[in-house]
């Protein structure tokens, strides 16, 4: 990795990147993250009640939206927006106009390799975005374009163009992104194994995309980059980062796209409470073993070239298949649409 | 990974797994190997010159069969067993009567993990075919079976059971397994990243399987496991191992079996000569851009349940489609067909 220290290898793109945090309390978490944070624009997207006041540590560059500013901005359209789960930063996606985004949950910290240094998650998270992607062919190596790497031999030569990097999916040292069933099982487990790697997950394989430490890149594929109404009032919790993640890479393997995953790692600071998570959860574990065979299946015509015009028939198979699971699916296929519809709105010539 | 001094977590299995070792010379890099390979049996074959003697260091259990016991041994089907390249290993798997092997080459040696502790390269081998694969869904801390580790939010907890593993390939600190033109551009690059991490290759992605340091169950994938006839008097070499793992990945991808990747790492001590590879290279370069395209296409009744079915159906095919390319794959797939007819008069209750 390029040590920050060195501007020729080390790309900033202060004015090209917009850092979106959702929250409900105090941001005293920037100050752990002024080095590296502070030379960018933050995009804080309040949940929650908006006449509480949120301290923002000073310096930073920021501009702060609550629930009546986005009433405000969408009108009708603010129902794609949810409540009371972290769906909520995707109002920062569609109100940023920068090429790419960060977005980082309020509980994760400054997470050090193992030779104690500090690790610009910012940083890396650019690098593997500016930084091709080879979601055809899987490199044993690893991230073939990294320093001290290359392709191994067998890997076609036809291939290591790569693909446009359209998702970097960051990891988390401390406390693993588990669902509540597994954390109530091993309520001690932390994550110590500091992995030096960066992959391409590849064509055809679905991951589990958390939202608490993920870039992307906006221009490729921010309109699909939709957290869904998981929240408040809605039959299931806590899957909005894994349903943005399987729309976001049946459209990447659609369009050719890379998603990465790996480095860079986080210091994820506290669980949340497995006991509430269950009642949010419990019901999507049982949705899950629909959605994911629903997804394999998803194709899309080839001569879709745009992300909305997939985005928009991802939503129309969404109410057509899984609306006969439930009603709670037909619900959240008009909500992707009116997503769909916002972004128009608010990016007319980004798609 | 269980500590080597744990017999409770350290399965052995010394009568279950064989050491096959190709070689053309004297076997000293044993001596380095000698505290983890010594419990077991070796099966050594020797390419090249039958009437050379090749010295084994004392206190090893092995049996070395050279060119005059293949021909022997195999009779008219000994044609199916090439020269000069490391693919004479397979009659090694072919003798082998256990239900795992390890194969290594002999110019690779013990390497240490960033603690400075010898790597047991056995023993993590092992620790990967006993534990199962993840082939349906991309876990993003990896192997979710080691300790520490667990399957990520998102993961459907009807696959997590994971699949039987069949292939364990590990990798090479050092000289990295890099073809001839990439070695002629970076002739000084070493492998210097030890990556902790096992995982599996998703299903549906093919990779490039090296023969330099793999393990497999014999039992569950050992007829596919050949190597081809890429050795003297053909027009095309070093492509060996990378065909047998094409052939074994699409197999399987078809039986629902895992192939996994990464650790354990060997320390490999020497390229080979990149000019003289180039030579025999040069035409598989060409023709992996067909043959990549032809392994992605394959495909399986869905009623063939044996890997002697699939190999057999994979050989037609490859008569069939690739030999339109070049008249070099009907001879290719003539070594498969009898290959297998080996395999079946060799171990007749195995598939």
């Amino acid at each position: 990795m390029p040590s920050p220290s060195n501007p020729a290898t080390s790309p900033v793109l202060k004015d090209d990147l917009d850092i979106v945090i959702p929250t409900m309390r105090d941001l005293d978490f920037l100050e752990k993250w002024r080095p590296f944070f502070q030379p960018y624009h933050l995009i804080i997207v309040q949940d929650g009640d908006p006449a509480k006041k949120i301290n923002i540590p000073e310096g930073f560059d920021y501009v702060l939206y609550n629930r009546n500013d986005i009433n405000r901005i969408l009108g009708p359209k603010s129902v794609s927006i949810s409540f009371r789960d972290s769906s909520c930063r995707c109002f920062g996606y569609l109100m940023s106009k920068k090429k790419y985004v960060y977005t980082i949950d309020d509980d994760c910290f400054v997470a050090s390799d193992p030779s104690g240094q500090k690790i610009n998650a910012v940083e890396q998270h650019i690098n593997n975005l500016l930084s091709p992607s080879t979601p055809f062919f899987f490199n044993t190596l690893y991230d073939p374009y990294r320093d001290g790497a290359d392709f191994v031999r067998g890997y076609p030569f036809s291939l290591r163009e790569g693909a446009p990097t359209a998702v970097s999916h960051g990891l988390w040292l401390n406390i693993p992104d588990y669902d509540s069933p597994t954390r109530l099982v091993k309520p001690h487990e932390r994550n110590t194994r500091y992995v030096d790697a960066v992959l391409t997950v590849p064509k055809g394989s679905l991951f589990s995309m958390s939202g608490m430490n993920l870039a992307f890149n906006r221009e490729l594929i921010g309109p699909a980059m939709y957290f869904g109404s998981f929240g408040e009032g809605q039959s299931i919790g806590r899957y909005e980062d894994m349903w943005a993640g399987w729309c976001v890479k049946v459209i990447c393997d659609h369009m050719g796209y890379g998603v990465k995953t790996g480095l860079p790692y986080v210091w994820h600071s506290k669980a949340s409470n497995p006991f509430a998570n269950l009642k949010n959860e419990y019901q999507g574990i049982y949705f899950q073993e629909e959605m994911i065979p629903f997804f394999e299946s998803v194709r899309f015509p080839k001569e879709y070239t745009t992300i909305e015009q997939c985005y928009t028939e991802l939503s129309k198979q969404v109410h057509e298949k899984l609306g006969k699971v439930d009603p709670y699916y037909a619900k959240l296929a008009d909500s992707m649409a009116t997503w769909i519809e916002a972004w128009v709105e608010l990016n007319p010539t980004s798609i």
